[in-house]
């Protein structure tokens, strides 16, 4: 079985090298040269274009960075497909660009999927992603053995688009989570507490997370080496806003929480882990 | 040793059954009269009042609803307290109350700790509640025992008032939690996403929390019976407003945290949950 | 001299037949044929198509909804449109699109200026709109006399995008003008105070404002016919977030006045007056 | 006829040096004897404090910092006032604040309005302010004429507290309109668009207000100098959430401003301009 991967960054670079290591003929494609040559090091074939990557596939995977990369690539992924295709984009992009891509594949009888991932470089690596998929049930089982190579949590979680929006929940929920501990921290130190006894508190409690769990000590120690980029954050924020609005609902925590990101990245901390946000309400504060 | 036990509500009573079971004598003072009866029926002593309740007491507790409760009863347990006595206000008010307590009773020669809880009615009568205390270390080091009948989570967290800070802090995570995971439902819900599968794939990766391990299921069935009462929420939103005005900072998501609750209040849902945040966030989008 | 002017709409149909009045040969196309018959009936000349319209125009003017339209039509002018045409895009729109429209303009030695108004209907009636233009300073100069026929304040703001952006700028602090003034509102109701002798006080001081001036009474009184409709109120805050995140900066206040007008459609208002923020405020108050 | 001036600060002085002017024999108190001097300069009288200067009054003016500075004055100026005495707390303190000093007036036949005032300096030198007045009418009628002396705009707005509900409406306003006319300009500067062009008109149109209108240029050009101080709109911002907190109503706007104004505060500003509200977003922003 031939699968076809378009887009060999640091997600997309990994997760193709899974694919081969789980015994999947793989072709790759990528505007950079270097990473097409270093997929076909680890056992794959590397293709001059997309047309061509997708010519003989039976599964086409895109992994891009935004909405209008995915708008430049499904046309000719769909025009070169054969008929009866699954493909998956896994970009992380706004649900209605998922969905406008299921219609125009729809029309050509490709069965596309919307499966953004969550779990970063490590989980890419590791082939322990979370995946969240939208699309027809049918065409999502048929996909899921390919994706069992790509991640441990899959899950079919609605109809076309439906897997961005829930990356969407998933971001808008993780950015505000890390904007309250940050205010936590500045309330406790701007208080004379000690901000390690408390976060130790609170991690133990109804007030826990994930985020608390693994970020805590780092973020009261300010280490801010990514991890997952503010750039990137403010990218999906950008896409939860427009989700909202897409959806036609208000969401003033999701707006405000889009603000302190947006702020990071104005400050110039684009490049540091998202729990960087913790920088931004300390500059709001002296 | 006894104890003396001031406040015998919904948290204090069954508190002060825990503390009688671990072999204390513990005299109980409430302004219902049938409230100390009920003590007087699991065993221990009624007084007539705070002034009788403590003359023989070598430890207070004070377990009271806000801080003009704890600002009449504290000067009362001051003057009629033994020199040395510990003084342990497990109220959760605000952390300048709980310093001028402090000021009050060091004048006196009384050892005043601040050790607000969290963990709610059920963590009261289970014996475990988290404890956050604020005061002298040695102080804490002789209240320990004590508290070890009450909690199972005990830290000392700094100076006075500290407690009061941390369990501000831990309140102010613990509402934007709730408002976030309510965005997230109204989001996914409005775009026709199963709510149920979005949020175990939210559930299970970095956007994980306590809130969504226990409460995500109840809130996308608007369960909302209490638990932990939207009023006290409001109360304690306020605490962690004034809490950061106090400290001198400025805290954005907090700030619009305690909206979202005093909205929920004004809307009528104040014996609810707290996880009716989402009717809040429902309600201003139709 | 020949004018192009394509949208006869609620504000393009007074617009064109002002230019016709001041003595302009004005040539107009719109979806709705209907439309250009009342255009022809007031002494306008009817196109079958924006190329036709276009063919020997020596200004052309569009008027149209949206970005989208804007990209649809925009195109076709310059194809169409004489070397050394002026083009006035006075459509309120995206700045990042007037930008484009601009470059696509002067590649073809078309020279297009972005000159959003703001006035409504009523200013678009008596030719007093307020227009704000952006692009090169002689092209202004050069269309200035025929804006001179639609409004009172033509103000050059800036390079090309420049007049959305103070489009962009207006619309906020609307938005947030009645937002803070319904909040005021709400809080002198709810403190049993008279809000008509309130809001006068507020009126004659530091508060005042041409909202206050113009739109108190009705708000305490409920009446929200339109006047600007929340809908296009929130077409413009999604205008005003979208520049605001090109320009790579922050607004949380802007942020947060969007998410109410968003609450204002979702709420089912959209066809209100944009003074209709105060049922959103009211509704997430009970 | 006698008045009793407590408080001699930079509001109090000028405003007790007018009532001199209006032939109105004047004793006035304050903590700092040079500030009772100076009114014996201009004509006024010195007490040794607050009993002695309201023993013989017919109207007593407090004009004080703040809530607890009231709560110390109000209870002397009530046990040491003749019946019938007219008792005008000027002062800008919490709504409740003001009705629980009407209640202690009440009960010793002492007629007490709250009489907040907005104008500043300038307007206390000039007798301009503005009064908003809280309480019976028919005191409102008795006490008339002495607030002619002292303003120009004096309405009464309703029960006792009302007075200080309409100022807390107003600090909201104006802090809010200096938090989007920040956002204006720094959305305007950040996209290259010249910021007095493009606030010109805003000032003209439906923005228009007299913040833009008196204060549009000094913030384009970083000019804080007071004016009002920043501390002091945070003291206000502080009233007007209590405020709202106390009638029951969640305000997000408010509560946004109130934050915006504590981070001035927090980064130094406070002795500056509330309009460095601009710097606030400035430095959000980097």
């Amino acid at each position: 079985m031939t699968i076809a991967f378009i887009g060999l960054g640091i997600m997309g670079s990994p997760m193709a090298a899974n694919l081969v290591k789980a015994g999947y003929d793989v072709v790759g494609y990528d505007v950079s040269a270097e990473r097409v040559a270093e997929l076909e090091a680890r056992g794959g074939k590397g293709a001059a274009g997309v047309a061509e990557a997708v010519a003989d596939a039976d599964v086409v995977i895109t992994m891009l960075p935004d909405s209008p990369q995915v708008e430049e690539v499904a046309p000719v992924v769909v025009a070169h497909g054969a008929s009866g295709l699954i493909y998956l984009d896994m970009s992380t992009i706004r649900p209605d660009t998922s969905r406008w891509v299921a219609r125009e594949a729809a029309a050509k009888g490709v069965r596309a999927l919307d499966a953004p991932v969550s779990g970063g470089e490590r989980g890419a690596v590791d082939g322990t992603l979370s995946i969240m998929v939208g699309g027809d049930p049918e065409d999502f089982a048929a996909a899921r053995p390919v994706l069992g190579a790509l991640g441990t949590t899959i899950v079919h979680v609605g109809p076309p688009g439906a897997g961005q929006t829930v990356k969407a929940a998933n971001q808008l929920v993780v950015g505000g989570i890390y904007g309250l501990v940050a205010e936590a921290i500045v309330l406790l130190e701007a208080s004379g507490v000690d901000p390690v006894a408390g976060l130790d508190v609170l991690a133990g409690g109804l007030a826990g997370s994930r985020i608390l769990d693994i970020k805590r000590h780092t973020m009261i120690r300010r280490e801010f080496a990514p991890g997952f980029r503010i750039d990137l954050h403010h990218k999906d924020m950008g896409i939860a806003v427009a989700a909202a609005r897409e959806a036609g609902v208000a969401l003033p925590l999701t707006a405000q929480v889009a603000q302190l990101v947006a702020a990071a990245r104005a400050q110039g901390h684009g490049s540091l882990d998202h729990s960087a946000l913790l920088k931004v309400v300390e500059r709001f504060n002296g």
